[in-house]
């Protein structure tokens, strides 16, 4: 069923050990909707400006990207750029020019405001719950932030939770938010802020979902080579709301359809990593992700 | 079947965020072989001083564990004192005094020699390899390292690993035996040192099995509370080479065997963490090692 993403759209200059792009297509939304798009209908919710590229637009189109709420205003495209640490596990921001992204006010096209299916990029937290307000048939809600505004808007935070079904963060950032260091309880905080279900991603150590009935880890899967991994956790959210969104189900969904979300979350999550960008993308296949799922589930079975 | 213990047994003062012990039993020796018994006969070789408790005697031999090879000397018994970080995945040591075991020579009774399983604790290679020449009837063999001997003791650590079955290693020590950052390619660069079977554990995200068939990967259990995580990874090792044991297998092993031995691993070393020192082994039924054999099962189902 019909999925809408909200968030940046934007261009990258990323510098790896394997490598160094100037300037290549990203943003949170875009990743998501890409990855999305393997599992169920998405439209996107975003801004660029006049620079944005027509093989860019064409890319998200080839994959079937609901581009009507891609709004595109006098300026230039949001840019980030980083490097990446030798183990790829920490990156320094070289540079953030928001652009047109700093004035983003998400419209949401008439046709998405019945769309059953929501999730939140990592944007500010009074924009995500002003969207969340405007879908009112919404089966399954939630997204994705981040320390900025855990520290510093976390009132605005508190309140956008309360309206959430699920919540992607990292495991740093659930130690911040609920103010607990054992991961088990940093969870059952969280959960009672609203979020029911909780995926609390942690890299390339795998990722571990918390719902009514427990909890359940996938491990990471090992890549031969790691070309770059911007825009895994975002891959990974697609991946994961993509694959709820195509059984149907809502918050009360059986765990077995959890747990299997959270793997081909993790599924496109190491996709992502195999190439700069959004490339792996350009190439990959359904094929491919049910073999990969499959992969998860030989190196997981005792 | 029979299995042989090599290494430290020692008294150890903790400090953690849960707590302060002064003194303690401890060493790598004592842990191994207190998890190991759970699945399996088990002796052990190891030199203690004159102030070597009769209580904590009397705990290995409430355990079943082989004792004749406990050398008792002149002198005090080895101590180590540390103090764990907030998170508890970092330590610094505090009180390193080797005393009787800083000449610790390992001296194997007769009737050890002729079993089929053994397990070298953490100590010099050339000791390591000493004691595994003594043996010639193996099924399985393996130990532990650690970064002092790959970098100080390199070639001579390379030659002991030639004679071994399995490795158990951690993940920094891992990339520093191999010099490979990629997990994969160090374990089939390491693989090719000798050790078949190796065994990448990584603290609380879990651990990671790599053999002839492929790897296996399960995630770290999420504890209420962790009391001290000191002997948690030969607590692993001891349910590792404890189960392998247990069943009887040499270095073809079936993988369904070696990823049990590993569950088995993680499940020892998490109960080992509920408690300071060795003191959830003094109450650890193998019901509650079951138990938690199946909850392992649950977390990791899709």
């Amino acid at each position: 069923m019909s999925l809408v993403i909200v968030g940046s759209v934007a261009y990258d200059g990323v510098t790896t050990p394997a490598g160094k792009v100037d300037r290549m297509l990203g943003g949170a939304c875009t990743y998501i909707a890409l990855s999305a798009s393997y599992f169920t209908p998405a439209s996107i919710v975003g801004v660029v400006g006049e620079d944005f590229a027509q093989q860019d637009v064409d890319l998200l189109a080839s994959r079937g990207i609901g581009l009507e709420g891609l709004e595109r205003v006098p300026g230039k495209t949001f840019f980030w750029a980083g490097v990446y640490s030798a183990d790829m596990n920490d990156r320094e921001t070289l540079a953030t020019d928001l652009n047109v992204f700093a004035t983003f006010d998400p419209k949401l096209p008439a046709a998405y405001k019945e769309q059953p299916y929501l999730m939140l990029g990592n944007i500010q937290p009074a924009l995500q719950r002003s969207v969340r307000e405007q879908m009112p048939s919404l089966r399954l809600v939630g997204g994705d932030t981040m320390n900025f505004w855990i520290n510093d808007f976390r009132s605005e935070l508190l309140e956008t939770l309360k309206g959430w079904n699920f919540l992607l963060i990292n495991d740093s950032e659930a130690k911040l938010l609920s103010g607990e260091s054992n991961l088990k309880k940093a969870a059952a905080r969280i959960r009672e802020l609203g979020p029911k279900i909780l995926v609390i991603k942690r890299g390339e150590f795998g990722a571990t979902l918390f719902h009514d009935g427990g909890y359940f880890s996938v491990p990471g899967y090992l890549l031969d080579s790691l070309k770059d991994p911007t825009g895994a956790g975002d891959c990974f959210a697609g991946g994961f709301i993509g694959y709820l969104a195509s059984r149907g189900v809502d918050v009360n969904a059986p765990a077995g359809e959890l747990a299997r979300a959270v793997v081909y979350g993790s599924v496109m999550g190491s996709f992502c990593c195999e190439e700069f960008g959004v490339d792996r993308f350009r190439t990959l296949t359904r094929d491919d992700i049910e073999a990969r799922f499959q992969e998860f589930q030989k190196l997981t079975a005792f």
